[in-house]
């Protein structure tokens, strides 16, 4: 099976979720929006083209399902790519914190757009730094806090206990992001999830993200994606 | 099986989309937090007595099964409750559908606190009303316009086509609660989304979803919940 993955070609952003499953995993795929022509078939299918249009990118084509939001392509993926165990109690709780992740990441996008993503950052840099002040503090905290209780439920060193899995490669791509983005906050906000970190420096390891992260296909991080770098934000 | 829910007693909120759907099936069910010593029960869940323990009401047991995630709990309850069929191809299409409902509720969510949910309403009212115009003028309507596509291309009368599922009941309760909150500016969107109000009209003749609204059990719109009518932010 030779996947296809859409999504937006110039940022890292929610697909860059899948693309690391896509890529840990060795699995051959093309990322279509990156190709000419590529962004034209992505909004054709979103027009509608499809019986199961999308909402929005990522979606991924497999033969001829269409799946859309990254929790559920990578529930899809997970035993197909040997990221997820295949019984249903676990792949539930895999999906799960995979949807927790969700909730994070669309915080961490609001950090940047809190009055909503069709203004320009400049429109709401204030109201930017409040909602950021509190993501720093509270939120940020809250949900890596939660992740490295379930690290330590799980014996370690992964979400799962010995075993990786796709939620793994999500806390690595959190933690990289988080610090591009707010490299002065994270450091004191590290300090207390020690076992996520520790899932951070295992997944960079790996073959698969190493080969990568060193890759043209891995696109870096810049002012266009979820994580941004704004100086005036970091605390 | 006898199902137990979990959610905060004194809001309809996210947990509404579940109890819609045991309701609906008649699925015997225990609205825990609502009962004495329920809520103390559901705090101990969240921290960490159990081996999977959720980030955030509402959550379900389901024998020895904890899950939590509103769209994830459907995703589960679908089949057993006959409200979503068995096959792969239309589970995970009627998920992610109700995925992009927990994206829409947390934007309705947004327009009473778009600088965050530790803040109280009193504090960001300017950025509310900011966040609310745009959320009623393009947001609101990209959600809506896109649900009544999916129900043009489905043939109708309801997102699967012929065969009501959970989904429809989330597209009654979006209607129900955008009408309580913002009565104004729904009189001026619902104009373009017929199908989608003609599936809540059929929702609400449904015999198991009657004699919910009319009974104890359905928690009154408030003020306290995720769809609130503040005048001042309607149109």
């Amino acid at each position: 099976m030779r996947y296809q993955l859409f999504y937006w070609p110039e940022i890292q952003g929610r697909g860059e979720f899948v693309r690391l499953a896509l890529e840990d995993a060795g699995a051959s795929n093309d990322d279509v929006a990156r190709k000419p022509g590529g962004e034209g078939r992505m909004m054709a299918m979103m027009n509608g083209r499809d019986k199961h249009p999308p909402f929005a990118p990522p979606f991924l084509k497999a033969g001829k399902l269409v799946i859309a939001q990254a929790a559920e392509i990578l529930f899809y993926l997970g035993p197909r790519l040997k990221l997820s165990p295949r019984d249903e109690v676990s792949r539930l709780w895999l999906h799960q914190l995979q949807l927790t992740v969700s909730d994070f990441v669309k915080e961490i996008h609001d950090t940047h757009h809190p009055l909503g993503g069709e203004l320009y950052y400049e429109d709401a840099k204030p109201e930017a730094k409040r909602f950021t002040d509190n993501f720093l503090h509270v939120r940020a905290p809250k949900y890596l806090g939660y992740f490295e209780k379930v690290l330590k439920k799980s014996g370690g060193p992964y979400a799962l206990g010995r075993k990786v899995s796709y939620m793994d490669l999500s806390l690595f791509q959190l933690v990289e992001g988080l610090r591009y983005a707010f490299p002065k906050a994270m450091r004191r906000i590290e300090r207390d999830v020690p076992r996520v970190v520790a899932v951070r420096d295992r997944i960079a390891t790996r073959e698969g993200v190493k080969a990568y992260l060193q890759s043209p296909r891995r696109i870096p991080f810049n002012e266009m994606g979820v994580f941004r770098h704004y100086a005036e934000l970091d605390e």
